[in-house]
């Protein structure tokens, strides 16, 4: 399955880079694919890893001090086809330049 | 934890009430404290039990013919305080009425 | 049409129940029909006085002192039937008691 | 502001990369900056124009025979410095090189 994944570390500064810094490296650390973009995270997997993963990065930030957190999940599966997340960006681009 | 869940089965008709029914079938069998409201679902309990649910409720609307999903969850953890699905709602309520 | 707004108040102490108070009352101001739940508030209307709504929001946040907002938005648009908040609601539960 | 947006048709086929190309030649109208990733397109603007250029694709989805649209918005907006697209992928980056 393919998420998208937005951590939202409450009740510290406004700048949050240091807290998604270290989630980066908590998926680093899966082996999972993962790709950063600028409001979160697609992350590429089963669904057991990839929860594991999103349950780690809650707990890394806590650990780093924030004492809230409000993530937003969007969660992509399909019993269809199989699907990865360079795919669906290949396919909408062809769309474009044909 | 407090999540909010929005199951949406993709490559159906446009109406998807009996696949949310059934979402709210799988939440009850859960035993988990669960809240439908008109986008969604708020649940309350431990981390792993409350995932399990999402997953559940995944593989029902998979089972029930949906080819696709794309859930869009909220998930809310603290440190600092343990709060119900109610404390949220009554703090806010509180403060509107004094 | 309908929404689900969840404003994330960031920079600033864990507890936001003021800041979502604050927001009730500016939803209050513009006569539309919205519900809070435990993990944001649904909202309905035409897509222009919605969204204003939620630009009063944001505003009315940073008013308070709130350096940083990260909101997330559910939008449902239907061509096929008009339906109201509590039809959506309605719908599931006829499912569930039949 | 920075928005991420994740348009989900409903009561269509399951394959919606059709209606996704669709809203990146809309976006492309716009003149605003976007990248799409693999679960949906962050998108740079002031409020208006980018609020105006979801509604724009909400439009295009519809009347490219869509009955229904469930989109996911995240809403970023803060007072206390400016930042782009690129600036909040650049900080973490150098956070993980340094």
């Amino acid at each position: 399955m393919i998420i998208d994944l937005c951590v939202i570390p409450m009740g510290t500064t406004a700048s949050v880079s240091g807290y998604i810094a270290e989630c980066q490296r908590v998926l680093e650390g899966t082996g999972l694919s993962y790709t950063m973009h600028s409001y979160g995270t697609n992350i590429e997997g089963e669904w057991d890893e990839v929860m594991a993963a999103v349950k780690a990065c809650h707990e890394a930030v806590h650990k780093m001090g924030a004492p809230r957190i409000s993530s937003t999940l969007k969660i992509g599966t399909r019993t269809d086809k199989s699907q990865t997340m360079q795919d669906k960006i290949d396919v909408v681009n062809e769309l474009l330049n044909s």
